[in-house]
């Protein structure tokens, strides 16, 4: 079976499934009151993608690009894309949805940061994700993980 | 009943003890290997500070000064603590360890970010924390909270 994983637009719909994720915060309380107060049209894009099954958000992302000047983690510096919020609702996991999720971000051809959660190093390990060397001033309480492309690597 | 907040130095029983907390990540394992390798010394200070019950490491949180060129959150920008991985061990909870140190960040007198985890806005609330305005740049999948100290606010 075949999934469309789909950059997901910003209405009422949208934002009521969001309410089903864990992590949910600041930044859909903040889209929300965007559209609430029309500073963003109706079905604006949004950072986020997503797999739907039937007409029900079932996995998230968020992406991110960031350009080379802010880079802290890749050498030579170079656009990235920053992943999080990276989720499947509880009754659609182990139906690799996180990995389509994942390996969508990868086609963009971008080196990819995430700071995942605790307890999915063997996720992110399998999809080739690596650690970096812990830097106080950079990371405090993160655990950045990175992938870059292979054309990258061999230079 | 008194507690102390300790500064927490970094040697094996310290490192040991971090390992019963849920936000264990590549910081505590960065540490490990410092000390292991020599790169540090044994009873080093850490950024951590905790509450010790008999000799049990129970609660701990991480405290870290950033200089006010850093600073994306207040205005004017100034120096602030960056707060982390505040977080008491289950059995130990309902008896204010987390607020005593989070009154113990406020005692050094300097403006607090902190980046909570999910489901703790009451408690933050509470401790005098507000939201920002979200900002996609700066935040991403954060949801910065902030805490500055009266005689700022009355500036």
């Amino acid at each position: 079976m075949d999934y469309k994983v789909e950059r997901l637009l910003v209405n009422y719909k949208t934002l009521e499934e969001f309410k089903k994720f864990k992590e949910y915060g600041i930044q859909e309380l903040s889209m929300m009151d965007d559209l609430e107060t029309n500073i963003i049209e109706n079905d604006s894009e949004s950072p986020f993608y997503g797999i739907y099954f039937g007409d029900k958000l079932v996995a998230r992302m968020s992406l991110y690009e960031r350009k080379a000047k802010f880079d802290q983690y890749f050498d030579p510096k170079q656009d990235f894309l920053e992943l999080w919020k990276l989720e499947v609702l509880p009754n659609y996991r182990q139906k690799h949805y996180g990995s389509i999720l994942v390996e969508f971000a990868k086609s963009f051809g971008k080196p990819i940061k995430t700071n995942p959660r605790v307890k999915s190093e063997k996720f992110w390990d399998k999809m080739g994700f690596r650690s970096v060397s812990y830097d106080m001033d950079r990371d405090l309480g993160e655990n950045p993980l990175l992938w870059t492309p292979e054309t990258i690597i061999s230079q």
